[in-house]
């Protein structure tokens, strides 16, 4: 197996996503720190490999690729025969199957990540950043948010996990909003709705996920 | 081939977004309208197919599907060797080809589509449901959607389509915001780009797309 490289801070939810992925199945990568106040993800050489200027981008012998869900996939398809092979569905469940993780996946991407993301910011990222935070904007997509969990609380009191009963891709990309969310002491949303709770400690207990926020903590390489 | 059945009105950008994929694929598909007008998304029945009340929904005889982007992944895998047959790069390119519309078609779900949804109810929408326009939003999405243009600005010099030398999902999933914002006169923004203008020419007159915008007009099923 070639070397498989994440440029991006661990802290950054998109790219903690990969690393959880990556983790789960059990490829090895070289983590690469880009230091965002020092404005590192909009130099040139950086914009080559991410034209958006933003974190991660990931680079293996065969793809240089950026956007943590598009990347998130490739590990999938490209290492299918390591560690979780689960994560798109029961290898060899075919279209229909993986299709269920897809639709939940972009359920996340979709309905989940807009308000999950804008609380992430309110609550962890502004004070790290010495930012007002913006009450009205957190009760809004708080607001937001309680819809789409209200969704999913149905949903989970049907299946295991969002996708049936394996722990899947559409599971794993809810884990940074969501760790920030609960972290920032809004875990309530999640630990209030029976099924949405369930899930969240099955999920977030998991060792690939426990290493990664282990990872938040540890210094940048 | 079952019968394929998508549920919602074609002037719905997601609606259209996956019958522009099924009319690439030359899959057959039965369209059954959903009046929002009415509320029929937010009706039980529907709600069996689709749990957050949007539009579209998709069955056949192996899978029931929601979120737009993820059918038109299921429909590219399922019916992989009928119509157009490089829309997740050519058949048998493998995982890193793939890989390269994944990040493209994401790069629309996530940087182009929020500016440019708000954009099309702001220009589109909300004239047709009597809602005053907002200005400010109006400014601010366009700033945000010329960003995101500029980027495939360069990266259209690159290559003839997003994702590569062939039209792909990633090329596909634009169309329909930016059919709307065309449209609503606001097509200085592709055109003023030379290469965005290329592109946007070339993709918007395929036969597929001219047949989805004849959709527009015909009444509803």
């Amino acid at each position: 197996m070639g070397s498989v490289t994440v440029y991006g801070p661990p802290i950054s939810t998109a790219v903690s996503r990969v690393l959880a992925c990556l983790l789960e199945k059990d490829v090895d990568f070289k983590l690469v720190n880009v230091d965002m106040a020092k404005g590192q993800h909009k130099s040139p050489d950086y914009l080559k490999l991410q034209p958006f200027g933003q974190v991660p981008a990931f680079q293996d012998e065969h793809a240089t690729l950026f956007e943590s869900r598009a990347i998130c996939r490739y590990i999938c398809d490209k290492y299918a025969n390591r560690g979780n092979q689960s994560l798109f569905g029961r290898n060899g469940g075919g279209p229909a199957e993986r299709a269920q993780v897809e639709q939940w996946l972009e359920a996340e991407s979709q309905s989940f990540n807009p308000p999950s993301s804008a609380l992430v910011f309110q609550l962890a990222f502004a004070p790290r950043m010495g930012l007002p935070q913006d009450p009205a904007a957190i009760e809004l997509n708080q607001a937001k948010l309680a819809k789409v969990l209200d969704v999913y609380e149905r949903r989970l009191g049907e299946s295991r996990f969002l996708a049936g009963d394996e722990f899947a891709l559409a599971d794993l990309a809810h884990l940074p909003n969501a760790h920030y969310i609960c972290a920032a002491g809004k875990d309530d949303m999640f630990a209030s709705r029976k099924n949405v709770a369930r899930w969240w400690e099955e999920i977030s207990t998991r060792p690939s996920w426990k290493k990664v926020v282990d990872m938040f903590s540890a210094p940048p390489a």
